[in-house]
C-alpha cells in the first residue's frame, strides 16, 4: 500500500507519478469501502483525488495555503493530510467533520460549508501575505457551480484588480448540487467543446510527454506558457484580469502535475481549468453522479444499489412537493424558485409537473430571493425554497427587497433546525431570530408533516405579504396526511393538552416532545398545558398571555438559537403587556456553534429534547 | 417651459430631440435649484437627465417596466413621472424619497436602497411576463460600480441563461460612492477606450444623424444591429449570453433616441453601454463628482461652495478615522477593509497614511467581510468598516466565515440606528438583533464620541474573536476627547448615576437621553438608576440582574429594532437567571420598517427619545 506510508503530504514528494496514480486507485477503494457504510459526499470526492494528489505533490502545503470551496470534496485532502486513521468516523457524532475545520488541522486553511468562499478568503490571505512581507503560494480550488456565485465572481473581480500572486484551480465536472446552471457554466461547456481539451488530451498530452517537459521537469514554466499560449483567445476570465490555463484533463496526474509546476513558477492572478469527472472510477456513480452526489452509507459496493430500508413515513421534502404539485393545479400563480437545490428541496418533481413554473436560479441565493420579489409585483406566488442555512446569504433581499417593499412571496426554508451530519456550517438554527426581526415577514413552523400542508396552503392564499415556514430536514412524525391542506387561521396557536401547574409553548418539530414531557410530568404531578404556537410571528399574543398569566410558569422550546429566538419573542410579549411574575425558561440551541453529529444526540447534549423538557418543567414547578 | 407641460411620460411622446434638449436644460437648472438648497444626491443625478428622458421617450412605460437599481440617480425620473409639483419636499419628513418607491408611484416598478439589485428584480418580472402570456418591455438600468456587486453578476448570469427578453442599461460614469473597483470597471474602461467609444461619437454619431436612420425611424431596428455589428468583437457581456451594443454617449439625445428606438424591436438579453458624464451641465460637480456625490444642501450656485458652517464637533466617523490612523502606528497587523465606502467610513484618510494596509474591494460587502476573515487567519487584524444596512449583505460572511471560525476581525458599523433622509433602506436599526444571534460574537455601542475611541481601542486589543462596535451617523455628543484610548473591560457597563425607583438600561445613543430623563424623572420623585450597558453582548450580566432585583423596574432603550434587540437580551438575561417580578419595558423601534425623515422627529414619533423615557418611567412607577 502507498496510502499506508502517507502521513502528510511530504511523503509525496519522492513519488513517481506511477506510484501517484496506484496511490489515486487506493485511496479511490478505501473511499468506496468507507462511504458505503457511512454516509457522505461521493462522487465529488471521486472526481478529486488526483487534483488532491497533485496539488499536495506540487505545492509545499501548509506553507503555501490551499483553500478548497465548500469542502465536501476534500475527502482525499484529508487522507493525505493525516487523517486516514480517523477517517471511518467521518461525519460521526464526535468524529471527524464532513467540511474543512481549522481546528480539525494545520491544513484546513478555511473551512467552509456555504459555497463560492474560497477566493475572496484567498484573495485576503494573499494580500496578508505581502503585508507581512511573506513568502508562499496561495491556490483555491472551486467548482464550476460554486464559481457562479455572487461572492465568488465579487472575488474574482478584485483579485484580478489588485493583482495579487493567487491561484485559482477551477474543478469542473459541470455539477453543483443540481446541474450547474448560467450563462458562465455555458462558457465552460463553450471552453471544453470547442478550445482544444480535446486537442490537449491528444496533442497537447503529446506535448506534456514526449517534449522537453517530459514530467516534473525544470522547463515546467515554460510548457505552462505554451499551453496558455496555445490557448488562446480570451476568455471570460481574461477580462477579469486573470491568465487563463486549460482545460485540463483533471483526473490525468501526467498532465496535472507538470503543469501545476509550472504555474506555480509564475505570479499574478492565474486560473487554471481542470475537468474532473464526478463519480471516476466508480461505475454507478459516474453513470448517475446526481444520485452519488451524496449518499447515506450502506449501499451494495458492486450494484450501487442502496441497503437502506425506504422509511414508510414521507420526508417533510415530499410533504411539500406533493403539495405544492397539488395546489399549483388550482392556482396558475404559484411559481418555484429555488437556488441549485431543485432535487434537495422538492422542487424537482413540481418542475416535471409544471416546467414553467419552475426556476432555478443556480447556486445564487440572493439572485433568486429577488426574481422573486421580482415576480410577485407582477401578480405571481412565487415559492423560495431553500434551505434554511443557504438562505442566510439572501438575508438582505429578504429584508431589502421583499420586506421593505411588502410583496408576497412565500419562502420555504427546509433543513430547519439541526440538521446532523453537515455541523455548524450547516444547521438552520438562526432563522427564526433573523427572520422575525424583519417588519411584515410572517414566520410559520408546523408540529408535523400534516400541519405543514396546512402551513403551505396558508402561506399560498396569504396575499399580503411575505411569508416564511421553516421545517426539518428528515421524515416527518408519521401522523396521517388529511386529504385536503386548509389554511390556518394567520397568527393563531393551538391548545395541545391543558393543565395547571405548567405551561409549555412550543413551536415546530419541538411540539411533540413538548407532549410527551407534559404526559411525564402531569404523571408526577405538573399538570402541564401544551400549545403549539405555529406562529413565531405573529404569536397568539392574547391566548399567551391569558394562559402565562393564569399559570404562571412558563417553558418555551424551539429548534433554533435562544438568543433573539422564539423564546425571546414570548418574553417580549409578556414585557410590552406589562406582564411580570411569570417565571419562563427557554429552551433551545444555547449560543455556541453546535458541532456535527447525530440530532436525537445534539438534542440531548445542549437539552432541548423531551428529557430536558421534564427537567426544567420539574425545576420550575418547585421554584416559588 | 417645456417641464411644466410633463404630466407624465406620455407628454413626451410627440416631442423633437431639440425640445428634449430643451427639458434636459430645465430639468438640470431645477435640480440645480432644489438640491442647493436641500440636501439630496447629486452628481449621479446630472449625469442621468437625458438617459431618463430618453428611455420614457422610447419606451412606453409604466406599462413597459423601468428598474432603476439603488434609485439615488433617478430624480429625473421622478420629474418626469408626476413628481415635479412635490419634488421640493424631497428627503424631507413626510415628503417624497429619496429612492424610488412602489408605494410613491406606478411608474417606481422596484424599489432599491442598496444597489446591484436590478438585474434580478427586471429577470422576476420579465419571466412573470412570459408566464402571464403579457406583452412589454424590461428594462434595467444599472452604474458601473453596482454592476461589480456579486448579485448583479448572478442576475447577468441567469439572465444570460434564461434568454429572457430583457434590456439592461449599464449607466457608465465610473463612479459608485467611491470610485469604482475591479476587474470589470477596467473593462469597460476598456472597452470606451479602444473599442471605438470615439468613432461612435464622430463617424458612428456621423452614421446616426446622416443616415436613413436620421432620428426616430422606422429603420431604428436596423440602425441598432449596425452599432453591435461594427463593435464586435465579444465583451465580458457576450461571455455571459448578452448581446452588447456601445458605448453610446449617455448625454446624447440625437444618439440615445435612435439607438434605444432600435433596440427596443430586439428581443433576448440585451445589455446598452451608456457613458454618462457625473455632475453633466454643473462645472463645480463635473470638477469634483466625489464631493458632489451628495450635497448636503445651501451650497452657492455659482462656486459650488457650502454655505453650511462646519461643525465644531466631530462626527463619529472623523473620530473612529484618526483613533485608527493612531493605533496603527503602534500595531502594523491593523488594516482597513471597505466594500466602496471608502470616503463614507473615514478609511479614505487611513489610506491617505497606510496606503498598503487599506483595501477598497469594491461594492461587494460579502467579498470584503470573507477577504478580512482570509486576512485575519494570517495574523492580522482586519477592521472591515461598513455602514450597518450594508454590512446585511455580509450577514453570511459574518456568520460562516468569521464567526464559526471565531476569527479576530473587527466590524466597524458607521451609519447605525436612524439615518434620517436616506429612509428605510439605510436605517441602520437590525444589526444588534442580527448581530448579537450569531455565537462568538461581541457586541458594542459607544454613548459618545469619545467612548467610540476606547471601543475601537477595545476591538484592536481583543485577539480571541470577532467583535464588533457600531456607532450612530452624523456629530457626536460634543464631549471632550481623552487624549489616549484605553481598552475597556469586555462586558462591563458603566453605572451613569444611582436612584432606587427605576433602572435605566440604556445602549449607544440613547444614553444621554436617558440621562436627561433619569434628571427629569428624578425632579418629579422617581429616583433614577441609569445604565450605559456598553456591551450589547456579553451583557454585564451581575451588574443588570443585581440592580433589576434590587430595583424591580427596568426601562431599556436602544436605537434599534425592539424585536430581538437589546432590550430582547435583557430580558433573555432576567429569564436565564430566573428572576421573575421585575416589570420590564424596552423602548426603541417598533415592528414597522421606518420611513425617511429628521432624525429627532422619527425618535420622538417612534417614542424612544428623551421624552418617551420619561412618559414610560412616570407609567412604570405608578404601576403596582
Amino acid at each position: 500500500m502507498v496510502l499506508d506510508k502517507i502521513n502528510s503530504p511530504i511523503d509525496l514528494k519522492g513519488l513517481s507519478i506511477g506510484e501517484l496514480e496506484t496511490l489515486a486507485e487506493e485511496m479511490r477503494s478505501y473511499l468506496l469501502s468507507v462511504l458505503s457504510k457511512h454516509p457522505g459526499h461521493f462522487a465529488p470526492n471521486f472526481g478529486t483525488v488526483e487534483l488532491a494528489i497533485a496539488v499536495h505533490t506540487v505545492f509545499n502545503t501548509p506553507h503555501d495555503k490551499l483553500i478548497w470551496d465548500i469542502g465536501h470534496q476534500a475527502y482525499p485532502h484529508k487522507l493525505l493530510t493525516g487523517r486516514l486513521d480517523s477517517f471511518e468516523t467521518l461525519r460521526q457524532t464526535d468524529g471527524i467533520s464532513g467540511f474543512l475545520s481549522r481546528d480539525e488541522s494545520k491544513f484546513d486553511v478555511f473551512g467552509a460549508g456555504h459555497s463560492s468562499t474560497s477566493i475572496a478568503a484567498a484573495l485576503g490571505i494573499a494580500a496578508a501575505r505581502d503585508v507581512n512581507g511573506d513568502d508562499f503560494k496561495v491556490v483555491a480550488i472551486i467548482g464550476d457551480g460554486g464559481l457562479t456565485g455572487g461572492m465568488a465572481l465579487e472575488g474574482l473581480n478584485a483579485a484580478g484588480d489588485f493583482k495579487k500572486d493567487l491561484l485559482v484551480i477551477l474543478n469542473d465536472n459541470q455539477m453543483s448540487i443540481s446541474p450547474t446552471i448560467g450563462a458562465i457554466s455555458k462558457h465552460f461547456h463553450k471552453l471544453i467543446s470547442s478550445r482544444g481539451y480535446n486537442r490537449l488530451r491528444t496533442g497537447a498530452k503529446e506535448l506534456i510527454t514526449k517534449s522537453p517537459f517530459k514530467s516534473i521537469s525544470s522547463d515546467a514554466k515554460a510548457l505552462a506558457q505554451k499551453i496558455e499560449a496555445s490557448l488562446k483567445p480570451g476568455t471570460l476570465f481574461e477580462e477579469f484580469g486573470f491568465r487563463y490555463f486549460g482545460p485540463l484533463d483533471g483526473n490525468d496526474l501526467e498532465s496535472l502535475i507538470p503543469v501545476l509546476t509550472g504555474i506555480r513558477e509564475l505570479s499574478g492572478p492565474m486560473l487554471v481549468h481542470v475537468v474532473t469527472k464526478k463519480g471516476k472510477g466508480y461505475l454507478p456513480a459516474e453513470e448517475d453522479p446526481v444520485k452519488f452526489y451524496s449518499v447515506s452509507g450502506q449501499f451494495d459496493v458492486k450494484t450501487g444499489i442502496s441497503q437502506r430500508p425506504a422509511s414508510a413515513i414521507p420526508k417533510y421534502t415530499d410533504v411539500f412537493s406533493r403539495t405544492l404539485i397539488k395546489e399549483a393545479k388550482h392556482d396558475s400563480r404559484i411559481i418555484g424558485v429555488t437556488a441549485a437545490m431543485l432535487g434537495g428541496t422538492g422542487l424537482d418533481k413540481f418542475a416535471e409537473v409544471y416546467p414553467d413554473r419552475c426556476f432555478d436560479i443556480g447556486l445564487a441565493e440572493q439572485c433568486a430571493v429577488t426574481f422573486a420579489a421580482g415576480m410577485a409585483t407582477e401578480g405571481l406566488k412565487p415559492v423560495v425554497a431553500i434551505y434554511s442555512t443557504f438562505l442566510q446569504r439572501g438575508y438582505d433581499q429578504v429584508l431589502h427587497d421583499v420586506c421593505i417593499q411588502n410583496l408576497p412571496v412565500v419562502f420555504a426554508l427546509d433543513r430547519a433546525g439541526l440538521v446532523g451530519a453537515d455541523g455548524p456550517t450547516h444547521h438552520g438554527v438562526f432563522d427564526i431570530a433573523y427572520l422575525r426581526s424583519i417588519p411584515n415577514m410572517i414566520v410559520m413552523a408546523p408540529k408535523d408533516e400534516n400541519e405543514l400542508q396546512h402551513m403551505l396552503k396558508t402561506a399560498l392564499s396569504y396575499e399580503i405579504g411575505p411569508i416564511a415556514l421553516r421545517y426539518p430536514r428528515g421524515t416527518g412524525v408519521g401522523v396521517k396526511l388529511e386529504d385536503e391542506p386548509t389554511p390556518l387561521a394567520i397568527g393563531k396557536a393551538e391548545i395541545c393538552c391543558e393543565g395547571e401547574d405548567l405551561l409549555i409553548v412550543a413551536i415546530g418539530n419541538r411540539v411533540y416532545p413538548a407532549l410527551e414531557a407534559a404526559q411525564t410530568l402531569t404523571e408526577t404531578g405538573v399538570e402541564t398545558t401544551v400549545v403549539n404556537a405555529r406562529f413565531v410571528k405573529p404569536l397568539d399574543a392574547s391566548l399567551i398571555v391569558d394562559l402565562a398569566k393564569s399559570i404562571g410558569k412558563v417553558i418555551t422550546v424551539e429548534d433554533g438559537v435562544v438568543m433573539g429566538g422564539f423564546g425571546s419573542a414570548i418574553l417580549e410579549l409578556l414585557a410590552a403587556e406589562a406582564i411580570s411574575d411569570v417565571q419562563v425558561r427557554n429552551l433551545g440551541i444555547p449560543d455556541r456553534f453546535i458541532e456535527h453529529g447525530d440530532v436525537k444526540t445534539l438534542q440531548e447534549r445542549y437539552e432541548y429534547d423531551t428529557e430536558a423538557i421534564i427537567r426544567a418543567g420539574v425545576a420550575l414547578a418547585v421554584r416559588s
